[in-house]
């Protein structure tokens, strides 16, 4: 084959909804030498992250651990260890990753119901539980935030509803752990996905993810360990899990002291998530909820200064995710490409619909901070200007530092 | 919650068949930035990648991508997305990988054969080839190294007979590739799996693999797109993928100039692997073979000149893991713990009925060096003496030592 090179890696400065820049002392983590997966200073760090990972999901559930994979891998995880052929299932859709789970759902052989609103909102939650008591359904699977149309679902009242009603909960949390509140226990949540890539600013690869009791007491009814000899398949009932590798039962054996072989844990992502944890206690979660609020008004700030249009419902506005509408006279592709070409910084587009008609800024973890904000104020409204769109010329960064510096003045302290 | 602390990962030489030490340079290369996943830069790595991975596994397919799992979640993309409910398969099992195969193929549906040799020992391939023919499968799924025995199986004549009765012939190499010839076309596979943390010396976390158009025409009859709107399941025939993160239809998408949004890829591991494939192709194959091969003989030399006795039918060993016997009076987890603690180096024990009979010491790609062996010799020595062990003193690392000046004589240059 013709001759390799070396990676090439350019600076960029990521603000789309992940996956984002990762914190560097991750990087850093994730550069260290191999330890074996049975070593005891490798399962203390297993042990550890576990630890980790239920403070930051704000959690008493024994069950914490990351799935080997993407998001979606997680997500696939906790439905197809939950449904069986012919559970009902419900599915509330306010965007992309709504439709996500109902396509998961589907595959893992369930009954899905799906309920829609209009892009740019969120439900009702009260319609919710009045479809809940409609459908009866055995789960309901929602997204919590919903970076296609920078959506947050409000899930304290549903969360009671399913509890009363021995629905199982299961929330995509991807968007929005470690970026704003995320209250597993307290909201009722029985099973819980995130994702590295987003607020954790761990690289992709990894889902985060945690259950309690009654979910772990579905996994147990369906448990079925590797065989051996056996070449009938009737000894195994229609309810085992049909993943092998995201079969929860066997995962949780994996994560305790038994120590199931199952997967080989992947050793760098591992040493990177737990880094990931570390800061993040290390900051404070109240602390990081202030500082993604902060840079976001920021943002809205400048945006809005800049004379741009917002999208959406801002009354149930993801915090970490500004949808801004593309102005009619110009072309939203071009803008992106610009902005990555000449200055290194990279927004999103979105999906469906609503593609080609706005834009997605985000500001999550180590990506989310007063520099990144003040530099993609500057250089959106530059490349805007070379494209001859209508917008107020040198308001957006002045609008942003004013909103930085009547922060510092109330709370002089924290980083931003 | 208590204090925080660092990552702490001592020192480890790992003689084991996996996970092993990571290249150097794979870890540097991982900690270089992130970059969005349709950065045009990071499109390209991925491009490059898949050229990097059709030298490696010595193929023309055009499919030939990681799925972002380990090796066992590359397994199942691969099984799930080509067996259907009630579709044969035959499973050759030498050893615990097999049984794996079995396991999951059963999961996929499938109505699953085994065929059983002793451990140790491996299968002659006109056995197979008679089984086929009784059984007439649409699948046959087989490991070529199974780690858990030390034994490879010859693929050749399986190949052929496959081709010429039109079953699919699917391969789990996720102990040989890059460390012994495994040669996908010549040897007539239909699909491959391989893993990251073995003879590729890249952190466990990746499974890359290749299939042909045989196995792409199975894939583009099941195939079908993330579903918007409807809740009906009866638009979707019982041929759909069980799986949506491991829909081998939907990753080669993501993996094609279509770029489906399927899931993140995982940043940082494909940049790691992108370095580990460029040092084995810049290494060179044979070369990397013959590096395996000595180090293999000049383990094998010390350990016989230890009098340990090595554990299976020596014609079918599997170059890159020497299983020893545990000599009677000696206990096995004792000399593993004591040389793990004492030394930092790590050796294996093994599964189901070889636990406690026999260890298993590997050399894998960057762990596979005439440093580690010598170490391991003379520390495997120490122990042993220390435990009371029968053994020859003194003699070990000497007959290790003559074998690589031997070559050294014979082939002066390379790296070993």
């Amino acid at each position: 084959m013709k001759q390799t090179h070396e990676l090439m890696v350019p600076p960029r400065t990521i603000m789309t909804p992940g996956p984002v820049e990762a914190e560097p002392s991750v990087l850093r983590a994730m550069s260290s030498t191999i330890l074996g997966q049975f070593d005891p200073n490798f399962t203390s760090i297993m042990n550890e992250t576990m630890a980790l990972l239920r403070h930051v999901l704000q959690t008493d559930n024994h069950w914490a651990f990351p799935v080997d994979g993407t998001s979606r891998a997680g997500i696939e995880a906790m439905l197809c260890s939950v449904i069986e052929e012919g559970d009902t299932v419900l599915v509330p859709c306010f965007g992309r990753f709504g439709y996500l789970l109902t396509e998961i759902a589907e595959r893992c052989g369930g009954d899905v119901h799906v309920m829609e609103c209009e892009w740019g909102t969120v439900f009702d939650p009260d319609h919710i539980v009045a479809k809940i008591d409609e459908v009866e359904p055995k789960v309901i699977a929602i997204v919590h935030g919903d970076t296609s149309t920078g959506r947050m679902q409000p899930l304290k009242k549903i969360g009671e509803a399913c509890r009363e009603r021995g629905v199982l909960l299961i929330v995509d949390a991807v968007a929005t752990v470690a970026g704003t509140e995320v209250k597993t226990d307290e909201w009722m949540i029985d099973g819980l996905i995130t994702g590295t890539q987003k607020c954790l600013s761990v690289p992709p690869g990894m889902a985060p993810l945690t259950y309690n009791d009654r979910i772990e007491a579905v996994l147990c009814q369906r448990k079925s360990i590797e065989k051996g000899l056996s070449t009938a398949n009737t000894v195994v009932s229609n309810r085992r899990i049909r993943s092998n590798y995201l079969d929860l039962s066997q995962l949780q054996d994996y994560w305790s002291p038994a120590r199931l072989n199952h997967h080989t844990e992947a050793t760098s992502m591992l040493y990177g998530l737990y880094e990931g944890l570390r800061l993040i206690l290390t900051e404070g979660l109240n602390a990081r909820f202030k500082r993604h609020k902060l840079n976001e008004m920021a943002l809205v700030a400048g945006l809005q200064a800049m004379k741009l249009k917002l999208f959406g419902d801002m009354s149930c506005k993801l915090p970490m995710v500004t949808c801004v509408v593309i102005p009619s006279n110009v072309n939203g592709e071009h803008v992106r490409t610009m902005l990555l070409e000449e200055f290194g910084i990279e927004i999103a587009s979105s999906f469906g619909v609503l593609h080609g008609k706005i834009w997605r800024i985000g500001t999550m973890g180590y990506s989310c901070q007063k520099r990144n904000v003040l530099m993609t104020l500057a250089a959106l409204e530059a490349v805007l200007i070379r494209q001859q769109a209508h917008i107020s010329k040198g308001e957006a960064v002045q609008a942003a530092m004013d909103v930085y510096k009547e922060m510092e003045m109330t709370n002089p302290v924290g980083r931003t």
